[in-house]
C-alpha cells in the first residue's frame, strides 16, 4: 500500500537506498508520445547527487526505461524506469541497526516494519527514492508540454535568506532561466548568500532547512475534481511523499489568514472573450479545480536530519541512551535538491487531472 | 472518482447542498463497535450552522444511519450516513446560475462539469457536505477511543487575533476542555476578540480567514507508511478535501525552514523503558510514520468566499463584466466550524492507518 | 473494502435486507446525461420481487436519487439511488442467528464478520442488495445508449430445460423482444417447461438452478484493456458480486476446451471498409479488449439456497447438529430475476472501460 | 490502469515479451518472512518455456529481486521481480506489425493503443507477462504457507482427453505429487494421450485447448467479503488476467444448473467441535467467503491463437483481406503451462484476502 499512486495513472514506486536498484512503474500513460530523453535527463540531473552543494555519494542516476518505450515512442503498456545503485557504502550504517538517527524514519520505521526493514542509508525511505519520483515527473511533463503546461520552482529561502516571490503570474522566460541555474533563485545575490549559508552549516556538521516555490502555467480552468480528489489533494499526497516536506501551502497560503474575503477573493473579467483572475490570490485553483491562472504552491523542506553533530538517541540493542553522530555522505540542504522533486510532483498531479478530465469528453 | 477516498477503508461522499439528501458510506470499518451516538452528535452539533458566528441557516442535521448498524453495533457491512436538506432557499441562487462568485468553484466547477454541476448554494462544492465528512470523522474517533487516541483542536488565528499554541505535548484535559467551549481557544481573552473580528466583518459585509490547529494524542509509535502514504500524504489530502483549506502543515510546519538539522531534530531517550523523543518539532510524524509524540498540524482556512461586498465578476450568459454582491445566508468565518471538519480528516486518516498496520500482525 | 468497484467509475453499495435502506452511490459519471428514468424503472422492474415465479415478499423498489442528478439530467457529482425497504417481516429470521443455512454466507460471514452481521435477511449478502446494483447498471446502460451499445440476455437454461442460444450475433431486435417477455426466453415452448420445473420444485419446497446468457451489441473495436483491468476481468469481478454466480463464461466459454485453434480463433476481413471477424467465437473480446463483435457471456446461478425442505445444519450457540427447513418467502429459481442483474454487470464494466479509453484520446 | 491489481497488496506488472525486461512490484507484502528461493524458482521453472511440449524459445527466466528483500528475507517495502529479456527473435514479427493475428490482441490491441503497441510477439500482451505475474503467486504461496494453505492443480483436460477430478477434498499428497510431473495429471494413462494429442496438433500446424482444475486446502473460514471484493470476484479478476482464459468456475461450476438446492447447498455439521461442511459442491466458498472446505476452481484455457496453418486476416496498411500463417517458436497448448499460472491468481487473491481479514483483527 504504502509506495502506490493510484490515480487516473499507478505509479508504483520501490526500491531501497543500498538495494540493488530502484525504479517506477507507470500505469496508464497514454500511448504515441516521442518521449525527449534530454529533457528527461536534464530534469534527473537536476536531482542528481553530486553538486557542490550537495552529498558527495556519486550516482551517475541513468536511468533504463525497460518497459512502456518502442522505438522512443510510449507504447500505452505501463512504462517503467529503472536505475542501477552503483555508489553505495553500506559499512557505514552498520552501527545505525539499532543506533535511531533523531529526525529520520529510522524509529518509526523500525517499529512498523517490525525490525525487518533494510536501515542502510534509509532504505525505502531514502532521499534516493526521489530519483525514480522525479523520472516519472519528467515523463509527465513531456505529457504536459502536448497541453502546453510549464512547471518551474526555485528555492523562495534558505534559513534565513530568502529570495523574491514568484508573484502572482510569472513568464515563462523565468521559468526556463531558473532551470539553468545551480542554485535556482530570482536575485542573483541571493544565490552567494544562500550558498555561504549551506556552507557555514556543512562547516558546523549542521544542515538548513528551505522553501520552495513552484508555479505551473498554462494549464487551462477546469482540470481537477472537488473534496478528496481536488488539485490540491493530489498535489499534496505526492509533496508529501517526498521525504522532509513539513509544510504544503498554495496560493497565498499563510496569508489567508490575514486576508479578509474582499481581499482573498479574485475577481473575474473579460479578457479577450475569456474569463480571467485579476489578481491570483488562490493560486489557480478553486474548489479543487483550476480557473486558468498559474498555480502556486510552497513547499517546506526541513533541515537534512543526518548531521555530523552529536545528538542524543537510543540504542535499541543495548537499551541504553547515548549519543550519535551520524557520518556518511549527506546534503547540507535538502530543499537544494527539492527543487525538480517539487516539480515532478506538481507535474504528475496534473497529468492526473488532465487524463482524468478526458473521461468527460 | 471525485468524491472518494480509497485507503483502508473507502469513504465515498455525496450530495448537494439544495439537493435532497447528503450523505457518506464508510467501506471497511470493523464490525463489533458500539457507536456513542451522543458523542458522534456532539461532533456534528460543533461544525452544525446557526451559531452566533456562523450562517443563518438551519438545519437539524440529524444523521440517519440507514446501515452498517445493527442494534447500536457495527456490523463490518458499509455504514451509510444520512442527512436530508430541510432549509434550502434556491430561490438566492437564480443570479448565480451565470453569475461566477469569486473565490468560489463556480467557474472552473462550471468548465470541469460543462455547465451542468447543480449551481445552487454551491452543490456538491459547498461547505455543507463537512457534515457528512463530520460524521464520518466522527465514526473514526469511536474506532480510535478503542486505541487510546484522542483528537482535539482549536482556533490559532482569526485575521490578526492570534491564540495560545498547544504546544509540542498537550494534555487530554485541555483537548476536552476546548470541545466545551463555543469559540474554542486557549487564552479567554483572546475568544472576545476573535468574536470582534468576525462581527466586525460580518458588519461590513465582508469575512475573515483564520488557522485550526489541532493535535492528536496517544498514537503509538509505527502507525502510517512511507510516500504516497504517509500519515502527512493521506492527512493532507483529507485535509484539502474542505473548501476553503489553503495551508497543511506538520509540527513547527513553515518554521522548519529556519531551523537547522541539530534544531529540528527530535532526541531520543528511554523513559520507563520506551522510547520516547524529548521535543516534539517534527509533530509525531517521520518518514511518514507515527513516532509515539502527539501529532501536530495546522491548518488555514481562507476567509469565506460568499461576501455581501460588491466585486467584480463575469456574466457567463451575456458575456459581460458585472458586479455582484452574494446575498444568502453565509458564514462570516468558516474557520470556526472548521474546527471539527479537521478534526475529523485528521481521525479518518489515522483509523485508515491504524488498520492497515493490522495487515502486518 | 467490501462493496467497492474501483475502476473509472466507483460504485459504493450499501445496505442490509432488513435495515432502512439499501443503495449505491456512483461516482465519475459524465455531466450532462438527460436519465430517462422510465427505462431505469424498467430495468429494476425486471428484477424487482413479486412475479408469479418470484419471492412473495413485496417491495416497490421505488429508487430515490438524492443526488448527481438536477433538473433530471447529470450534474457529474456523485450520483446517489437510494431505496427504502419496506416490507420486511425480521421475525422469520430469529432462529437463523445461530442456525447457519446451507448454501448460504451465514457460516463464513459470522466468521468472517466476528458475529456482528445482520443475520436478517441475509443482511448485506442478501440478493435484496441487487436492487441497487441493477440501479447501477441501468443508469449505465443509459450512457452506454449514447455509444450505440444495447445489452440484453436471456434464460438459457433451468435446471434440464434448455432454450436456444443467441448464437454469435443476435439482432436488437431479439434483445428487445426478450425485454418484454416474463420469462425471457427465445424459444416459446421453453418457457412453459422452464414455468413447470420451477412451479414443480416451489411445490418440492426445494429451488433450481440456472443459465443466463447475455450480450452486448454496438460496442466498437479497443474498448477494454489487458491483464487484471481486461474487459473480462472487470466484467468477472461484477457477476461475481451476484450472489449465487458459481461460473462466467465469455464466447464459446467452455467448449474452447475441446476447439482447435484453427476453429477457436475467428478469422478477419474487411467488411465496407471496416476489420470484421467472421466468426465470434470469441465472444467479441480478445487480450481483454473488444474487437467489435457482440460481447457473449454466459453465467451459471446456483439453485436459491433457502429451501423448505429440512436439512443437516449446525446450532452454533447449542453446538448442537440440528435439522432446518427456512421458512420465509424466497424464489425458486433466482437466476430468472438474475437476468437484468447480468445485464446490469456487464453495463456498468462496459461504461467503465469506454470512460477509461477516453483518457487516450 | 490495465497492469495494476488494486487490493489489500498492490501488483503492478510491467514489460513487454520482446522488450528489455518484464517484471512486477508487490506492494503491501508484510514484512519479516524468509522466501524459500528454491520453492519459488520451482514454480517458476514450472511455467517456464522449453519444455517437449512448449515453445522453443529459450529464456532461463532468472527473476531478481532488486527490491524489498534483505539478506533473504521480507522487508516490507515493495518487492520487485525483475526478469531480463533475453531470447527474443523480433525478426519474426515484422509482417505483423500490419498484419492481425486471429485469436489474438493484435487488432484490439491496435486501435486501443492507437497502432502504438509493441507489436512484437504480442508485446506487454505476451504470455511471457505470466512469469512475472507467477513470481508473484510464488511470493504469496510463501505467505499462505504459514497459514497453512496449499495450493495445487492439474490439467483436467486437453481437448477431448479428460483427467479424473481432484474432487470434493483431494489430500495434500495428491497436490504435491503433481507438482512433480512435467504433465500434471492424476491418470498416468491420461498424460500419454494428452501428449499424443498435443503432438498432433503441433504436427498439423494447430493447436489445441484444454482446462486447468485447481484447489486451495487449508484455507480457514471466513477469508473473502461480499459482493465486488468476493473471493470468487477477485480470483476471476485475476485469472482473467491470464492470456486465453475463457471460462471461469467455482465448486460444480456449470453443473450448478442442473442441482437443485437441496442438492447444491452443503450440509453443516460438528466435527471435532468444529462446523465442517459433509458436501462441497460449493467449492469453499459461500457469499463470497471461505467456509473452510477447500477452494475448487476450473478454468478453460482455449487453444494458442498462433498457429502455423493459414487463416484469413487483414493487412490494416494495404487494406486487403491476406492469408496468415503465423511462424516464430509456440506452445501447441498453453494449458500445460498454464497450470502453474491458474495457481499462482489463486494465490496472489487467497493472500489478499488474508491480509484484509486482518484489519478486523
Amino acid at each position: 500500500m504504502s509506495s502506490v499512486y493510484k490515480g487516473t495513472i499507478t505509479l508504483s514506486i520501490f526500491g531501497e537506498s543500498h538495494g540493488e536498484a530502484i525504479g517506477v512503474v507507470l500505469d496508464g500513460l497514454p500511448p504515441g508520445l516521442a518521449l525527449d530523453m534530454a529533457a528527461i535527463e536534464a530534469l534527473m540531473d537536476r536531482r542528481k547527487p553530486g553538486g557542490a552543494l550537495a552529498t558527495k555519494r556519486k550516482e551517475s542516476d541513468q536511468v533504463r526505461i525497460v518497459s512502456g518505450l518502442h522505438e522512443g515512442v510510449t507504447t500505452g503498456a505501463p512504462l517503467t524506469g529503472l536505475i542501477f545503485n552503483e555508489n553505495t557504502r553500506s559499512g557505514d550504517y552498520d552501527l545505525l541497526r539499532t543506533r535511531m538517527r533523531p529526525g529520520h524514519s529510522d524509529f518509526p520505521g523500525h517499529v512498523r516494519y517490525r525490525g525487518f526493514n533494510d536501515h542502510r542509508g534509509g532504505g525505502h525511505f531514502s532521499g534516493r527514492l526521489t530519483a525514480p519520483f522525479v523520472f516519472a515527473g519528467a515523463v509527465a511533463l513531456e505529457y504536459l508540454k502536448e497541453y502546453g503546461v510549464l512547471v518551474g520552482g526555485h528555492l523562495l529561502q534558505i534559513h534565513q535568506v530568502r529570495d523574491e516571490e514568484l508573484g502572482m503570474n510569472p513568464s515563462a522566460a523565468t521559468l526556463a532561466a531558473l532551470k539553468t541555474q545551480d542554485l535556482p533563485v530570482l536575485s542573483p545575490e541571493v544565490a552567494k548568500a544562500m550558498t555561504e549559508v549551506v556552507e557555514a552549516a556543512r562547516a558546523e556538521g549542521d544542515s538548513v532547512g528551505g522553501i520552495v516555490e513552484c508555479v505551473a502555467l498554462g494549464v487551462r480552468p477546469g482540470i481537477g475534481s472537488p473534496m478528496m480528489n481536488s488539485l490540491e489533494s493530489r498535489m499534496a499526497s505526492l509533496l508529501y511523499a517526498i521525504p522532509g516536506v513539513k509544510s504544503v501551502s498554495f496560493g497565498d497560503g499563510a496569508d489567508f489568514a490575514l486576508l479578509k474575503g474582499s481581499e482573498a477573493n479574485d475577481p473575474y473579467h473579460f479578457q479577450d472573450g475569456e474569463v480571467r483572475v485579476k489578481s491570483n490570490h488562490n493560486g489557480g485553483i478553486l474548489g479543487g479545480i483550476s480557473n486558468g491562472a498559474p498555480i502556486r504552491v510552497q513547499v517546506v523542506l526541513k533541515a537534512t536530519s543526518s548531521i555530523a553533530k552529536e545528538q542524543d538517541t537510543v540504542d535499541l540493542e543495548t537499551g541504553e541512551n547515548v549519543r550519535l553522530a551520524v557520518t556518511g555522505r549527506h546534503d547540507p540542504c535538502i530543499a537544494i535538491r527539492g527543487v525538480p522533486v517539487v516539480e515532478a510532483a506538481v507535474a504528475i498531479a496534473l497529468l492526473d487531472a488532465y487524463l482524468e478530465d478526458k473521461e468527460w469528453d
